[in-house]
């Protein structure tokens, strides 16, 4: 059985963000997984992506789905909770228990909306860098992530030199492309657009009972981008929803269902401002941020590396991760890369855990 | 100098549709380059994509822009309008100037609007059969075609075995993919949902001066899905609009600026209604629909097939032209297949001609 906990920790010192700005007070919610030995060197953060949450593994009393990298997480899995105190926090920003854009704006009573701070993927690693501070934990064993939780996996190591012994990233990037960009770009106007939106002022009840079409459009471009032209193909092929459908306008496709589908019940479960704040941050992640150069910047880490790219993965292209490896390479640095044969695309990472969880068992020694 | 000649047909008697519905009264405009010889054996059909018109080449008075192929067709280039009499008309579905959602429904004095039928890439290629009878062609050298133009060169190859000489198809496929699919259901949801279109009771003018957002972030979607991420990477990198926007919520990259301006312009020149009827035109496109099988459909082709791919093509992949090109070859016809290698993505074959335009111009004999 998975030893799973749950709790908030409030810090009222304030957090200097990258923009300038501070955000005074906040909370950071975080869940850990197995124990952690006396000497505290057993220690692995793992780090979520643009809608996960500090819920990773395990199931929760009423939960029907376990946390979303259960199937990694666990006694005896890549990351062995037999051995490794797991810990995960659900990022600043987001929506699911740390301070985020709809989280009151002390000392007011009202959210905070847009006048919530820009935050950027260091200020997230930074906000976790001042949690696990406050839990004595000076130094972690390693730092695992994919997509936005790969960049904070890298910032960490960039930001923090000492922190942790090990960093594995997965399906990330140094920074984010133009591709990458325009399919937020999608989901931003989309829902900037909605009515329903009103400007951000939304009741955020009615939002999740009514659903936010600008928010749905915007996750089903998301939903695009997470899977590859052939695994649509795999998974949906031309398959109708009604035989006879073929010649009504609004006759549907397999793939339109889904899309529909998990478009709109995303609408449930995520906010929208929290969507507009995170995809911002990942738009703007960039390593070298604040360096001459990348090089600079991955010249600051001290951590053994392993990046894993996934062969069809088209929001980061492994040949970013590439470009990583062979600057870390030129500085000396233990850095390893793999390349995950795979096209599922983007999503490989949460998906096909059989094609490199071994890989990660063996790095995290 | 481009001999230039626009007309419209009008036709009285019913198109009987693949639905079973029936378009009655209806027109066909069309555009011709060059000068048809007494023989009446230079003839080259010109098919147009998704957005195209009829207006394929040379200058209108008025106009900024020359014609869509403007570089590929003219005297001396790749359909040498020296040598070719080349004429492309504008499918029915379309909002310029054939038969579309918004003519009028006769008797009425009202548009069809949702009342207008589903047609299919086969009822464009039956509508244009039409037109090239009344015209008093009835065999022509060749058909030239990229994307939704694509698709009508091959239709036109099966369903009528005798018409053309010569098919020159360039990223299409021969059954449209969830991939593609799932792209015009962004667009196409965005469009349904924007309280603007009022359920297809918009005006028409207002949308054109207005803008209606959901076409707009539909048309950012397309957008996407015409290029790659290593075109937007070189195109766009990470330039930002204002050196000190990057901590604002709404900064924006550049290529943001460019979804933004090319989806917000889009709304300005094309018709919502008519978006929805030309995306579900591709989406249901299907070789083989009528058939036992894609073998059987390709089956019926006598002409010489050019199958033209492009590397980075994710919208209709090369794949999906290799598998015409293999079944064609077992069938023993006359079949060459070109993969263009290029990583600009879908749109290649509106902007690298200078990578195939030699090839289709011996094509063309």
């Amino acid at each position: 059985m998975l030893h799973l906990q749950t709790r908030t920790e409030h810090f009222t010192s304030p957090l200097y963000l990258e923009s300038g700005r501070i955000l005074e007070p906040f909370d950071i919610i975080f869940e850990t997984y197995g124990t952690l030995n006396e000497v505290k060197d057993n220690v692995v953060v793992v780090t979520h992506a643009l809608t996960g949450s500090h819920h990773a593994a395990g199931y929760y009393e009423d939960d029907k789905k376990p946390g979303w990298w259960d199937g990694f997480i666990g006694p005896g899995k890549a990351i062995d909770t037999d051995r490794f105190f797991v810990i995960c926090s659900n990022v600043i920003g987001s929506c699911f228990g740390s301070t985020g854009p709809m989280s009151r704006m002390f000392p007011y009573d009202e959210p905070y909306r847009y006048k919530f701070p820009v935050v950027s993927i260091k200020d997230m690693v930074k906000a976790q860098r001042l949690l696990f501070d406050r839990l004595g934990l000076h130094k972690v064993h390693a730092i695992v992530g994919g997509s936005m939780g790969a960049m904070q996996a890298l910032q960490f190591a960039v930001s923090y030199p000492n922190f942790a012994s090990k960093i594995i990233a997965m399906a990330g990037t140094h920074a984010t492309q133009p591709w990458a960009i325009a399919f937020n770009k999608i989901a931003q106007e989309a829902i900037l657009r909605d009515p329903g939106f009103k400007q951000g002022y939304y009741d955020p009840d009615e939002v999740r009972k009514e659903g936010l079409h600008g928010m749905a459009i915007g996750r089903m471009a998301g939903h695009i981008s997470f899977l590859s032209h052939e695994s649509m193909a795999r998974k949906f092929g031309r398959e109708y929803r009604r035989d006879d459908g073929l010649f009504e306008l609004f006759g549907k496709f397999q793939v339109e269902t889904y899309l529909e589908y998990n478009g709109f019940n995303f609408t449930k479960w995520f906010d929208p401002l929290s969507y507009l704040y995170i995809t911002k941050a990942i738009n703007i992640f960039d390593l070298a941020r604040g360096f001459d150069s990348l090089e600079e910047a991955i010249g600051q880490i001290k951590a053994e590396l392993h990046l894993i790219g996934f062969e069809k993965d088209l929001l980061f292209l492994p040949s970013e991760m590439i470009k990583i490896h062979e600057i870390a390479r030129k500085f000396g640095l233990t850095c390893n890369y793999l390349e995950v044969p795979s096209d599922y695309g983007h999503d490989a990472f949460l998906v096909e855990l059989e094609k490199f969880d071994t890989y990660v068992k063996d790095a995290l020694g």
